[in-house]
């Protein structure tokens, strides 16, 4: 009895195809933009996606989609299966260890409560979101949960730099089509579904 | 590639071992702070443990423990490894689905900022925890991360019940001897480690 979270094969085939480094921030976020619209396309997760990257290189080291409602797992958020890939290919809890190159989290949309605290414990040292979480939850309905009013200056304090506002329209947008379609919004018991 | 957090054999035994369902609510407490320490006697992760209850039945659905160290995960927290195997067990990211029972979460320990947003994912309807926020970083140097002021109210006005206060000096006293044995204590950069 383990827990097992498994990787859709067509994530695995974009990783195959994606270059092995993306030099450009920007080209950075317009890649998570272009899995998150994926995820939904294939119909395997929530319109969300994340990569950890080697911010000197631009080296992708994991790329992670919403996988809620396939896996079974609350827990499975972009971030989280990032992060996870990332650590569990370098076998390390820590991303930020000895030795280590600086790993910067891509996201296309500002962490929920659970993922800033991922964040926290995972040894990331930057983190690069695109829309807010005000614009994820007046466009999608979905509720992110109890996040510290000062979120980017506690993770800043702890050695996480926090950068935004990167492709935040295209995001929003994405948000909207999954709004419009009728996708599925999960959240607890007080607040709808 | 997938993810996998392997559970640890013991915890698995444990499992065979213990009762279908404790009526007792301290009972279920005493029974997760016996897997906290057993998770430190056998070397398989943190001082920390959870369990899901069905609160009215007192059945136990799942117990998980903390396996950051050994499952190369930072996110494989006691809770979180308890809830994904609920959910993956009754095959639902949602344990407050329709039909489903009142399914409580008992830990030894105030859930840290990840595990708050967990909990609030999760559709789990209460949370037990036996010692503070305060007290686990006291003994122990942990940095539970940033958690929100207020919490207790922001899970509670979700729906989600939370006490505390159940067994709460045996839980310190277990940090205590986690403490002064040197047990391995991973933080992010700027608070030490």
């Amino acid at each position: 009895m383990n827990i097992q979270l498994e990787i859709p094969q067509w994530l695995l085939a974009s990783l195959q195809e994606l270059p092995k480094a993306i030099d450009d921030v920007q080209a950075r976020v317009q890649m998570i933009l272009d899995l998150a619209r994926l995820n939904l396309k294939h119909e395997t997760g929530g319109p969300f996606a994340a990569g950890v990257f080697e911010k000197q290189t631009g080296k992708i080291v994991a790329i992670g989609v919403n996988l809620v409602v396939a896996t079974h797992c609350s827990s499975a958020h972009a971030e989280i299966v990032a992060i996870s890939l990332a650590q569990q290919q370098l076998r390390s809890y820590d991303l930020g260890g000895a030795g280590m190159p600086h790993h910067q989290l891509v996201v296309n949309a500002q962490p929920c409560a659970m993922c800033v605290g991922a964040i926290h414990w995972s040894g990331l040292r930057s983190v690069i979101f695109a829309a807010t979480r005000e614009q994820v939850e007046k466009l999608t309905g979905f509720d992110e949960g109890p996040v510290h009013p000062n979120w980017r200056k506690e993770l800043e304090r702890r050695g996480i730099e926090v950068e935004s506002g990167i492709l935040e329209n295209e995001a929003c947008q994405a948000f909207r089509e999954f709004s419009s379609s009728g996708g599925l919004v999960y959240n607890s018991r007080a607040t709808g579904s």
